[in-house]
């Protein structure tokens, strides 16, 4: 029987999931006693185990990355247009993990989990959890997969940013960091639409303090809000100009403050509502907290060049010209000091229109050069 | 008695209403029977009426451009940088009308005035009025004050647009035309914060579809969003760095979703709450839709130059190289049509670290050159 997905496909694809019993102590001084991660693997683990490759997501992301989980889903996992036989992280010759990080809402021990100490639902209990949390947890799933180094770790955006702290927390755990469409700390600016978007969901009077499944309610205007702010600035202005334009919804202007005008308008709305009522709004308050807070070299006096002086790990930096949330700039800033600190470090700045958003998408070059980088990963 | 106000100031303005009771019909289709526009002067008009400059004002601006209400004021008007004796718009040369528009929130006829038809506010039922409609009205007001014909007409963001306007709806009224940090219409990316911002304020359930305050409320989470949003396109991402950086609210992280971390934070907030507490929610949706509709080139099909033929007036166009809501390429795009429309314009594009902000700021540099082509206007 032909299989149903594309040949450059991984696949049908099972999540498993992973109980945690040794407590975590988080950055912000709490600790979890024990907690689950989800996550989906592609490939075989070789032999000697030197082909392991760890995804880490970005905001609204989770462990399904490649695939498919049923033979009619009309859509595969966020990043199967990098992750398959074929293609940049080729599944012929890497063993694949995705999870979902904690602190998640698909699956992983998250606000939406049961809080062990009261039976229900941590909500906005739920404790913040940063970037270096993460790699500590997925440094222990890494040891129950009986992997002791990765071949590599990548990430897009916050993905990207977890992909270098592993080069600073385990160094000798990580052979190549792959770090796309990234910045070694966010800018003020980029903290300012964050707290635009927490404020609108901490003030969705559907958000009961993060209480909301409690009360059967979900901050949906508010979450709405946040994710359309957020599509904002993954796609570049000439983008949206290309996609919309000034164009119409309608024939006629309807001259009032209800209707869509403009199909930009349309497709925001469209994509604030569909993402309001599958993501969890404590989730989306503890991502954004953790992008505010990451700032490695602040260990140092920010000096990123001595924050990384620790890393063993050689780095593919890649950044997309029109890319305003984590302009080139702000991936240049990490190949400075990369380069300062004597790291071997590839940089790839590919001209492409669509915005932060680039790093989701199958763009020839970027395609060309991730792929050609992952190639030349001895396993 | 020694002034207690500044040299270069205006000093003490007194507001003045006028009503208008011929019908205005409106570019939606509806017409308003009557209506006042409150305004403010500076300066004496010349005995051949030909010294008289229009200031309009932008999203949420209105008639007090400078000087001061009362002894006590702590600040002067919004414009007060550029208007005064021997400030560019130099009221020893000029006599200076600052209006509030229609559709305003600060004593023009809006959506906080009593609706004939029913004696209650407006509210949502206000007509959504077009940068055209403005125009018209201020031309009633001309009218009125015994004005044939500006001097100049002058104005910032959405005042620039109708100054622009002006020059296409009555080019023998306007000798000089000065748009800053303005554009020829919204792209897609501006359209889209507008609708975050009138998302945010209609989904407020204290919005209650407009009529809050019929039911004593005021939709000011949702404003205090729109504000949130608006701030940060206002400001450059430079600005915003050089002011608050990544700089901390207190000496230790509190690690949660409600305190405030970071100076940035702290910073929107206030602004958002402040103008949450004086802001109308209807005239805010009314003034993003008068943004979003213009584009006085889409009657000639998109070809601006053609637009501008009719114009009499010549141009001063200023842009700032940081201004990222109307950036310089946008300013260029109306320079570039009066050129190919044979009209006389200057443009100075002004090197800037403030964002679109910079047009209220007392930039050296801008002052000069403001100055300097208002200098050479004949009165």
């Amino acid at each position: 029987m032909p299989s149903v997905f594309p040949e450059d496909s991984v696949g049908l694809v099972t999540p498993r999931t992973l109980r945690f019993s040794e407590p975590l102590t988080l950055a912000c001084g709490r600790s979890l006693a024990d907690y689950d991660l989800v996550y989906e693997t592609y490939g075989e683990l070789n032999a000697a185990r030197s082909n392991a490759v760890l995804i880490c997501h970005a905001l609204s992301g989770h462990h399904h990355a490649a695939g498919y989980h049923h033979e009619d889903d009309r859509k595969p996992g966020w990043w199967d247009s990098c992750i398959g036989p074929g293609k940049p992280i080729d599944t012929r010759k890497f063993f694949v993990v995705a999870l979902n990080n904690l602190g998640g809402c698909n699956g992983s021990t998250g606000p939406t989990s049961p809080n062990p100490a009261t039976g229900r639902p941590y909500g906005a209990d739920f404790p913040v959890v940063t970037v270096e949390d993460w790699v500590h947890s997925q440094a222990r799933l890494a040891d129950q997969l009986g992997i002791e180094r990765w071949a590599a770790v990548v990430g897009g955006s916050l993905g990207g940013m977890q992909a270098l702290q592993w080069t600073i927390s385990y160094p000798q755990r990580v052979r190549h960091c792959v770090a796309i469409a990234s910045a070694p700390k966010l800018s003020a600016q980029n903290i300012a639409f964050n707290e635009v978007a927490r404020q609108a969901i901490l003030s969705d009077p559907d958000f009961h303090d993060g209480h909301f499944q409690e009360h059967g309610t979900l901050p949906k205007r508010g979450l709405m809000l946040a994710r359309m702010v957020g599509h904002i600035t993954y796609l570049s202005d000439d983008a949206m100009g290309e996609k919309f334009g000034r164009g119409l919804k309608n024939d006629k202007l309807a001259y009032d403050f209800h209707s869509v005008e403009f199909q930009v308008e349309s497709y925001l709305r469209y994509q604030g509502e569909e993402f309001s009522g599958r993501f969890d709004g404590n989730t989306y308050l503890l991502m954004t907290k953790a992008l505010d807070y990451f700032d490695p070299a602040e260990a140092h006096g920010g000096d990123l060049a001595k924050t990384l002086a620790v890393a063993e790990a050689d780095f593919c930096v890649m950044s997309f010209t029109t890319d305003w949330r984590f302009s080139p700039a702000r991936s240049r800033e990490i190949v400075d000091a990369l380069t300062v600190a004597r790291k071997n470090v590839c940089y790839l700045e590919i001209d492409a229109p669509q915005g932060h958003d680039a790093f989701l998408i199958p763009i020839p070059r970027y395609l060309q050069g991730f792929g050609a980088y992952m190639n030349r990963i001895l396993v």
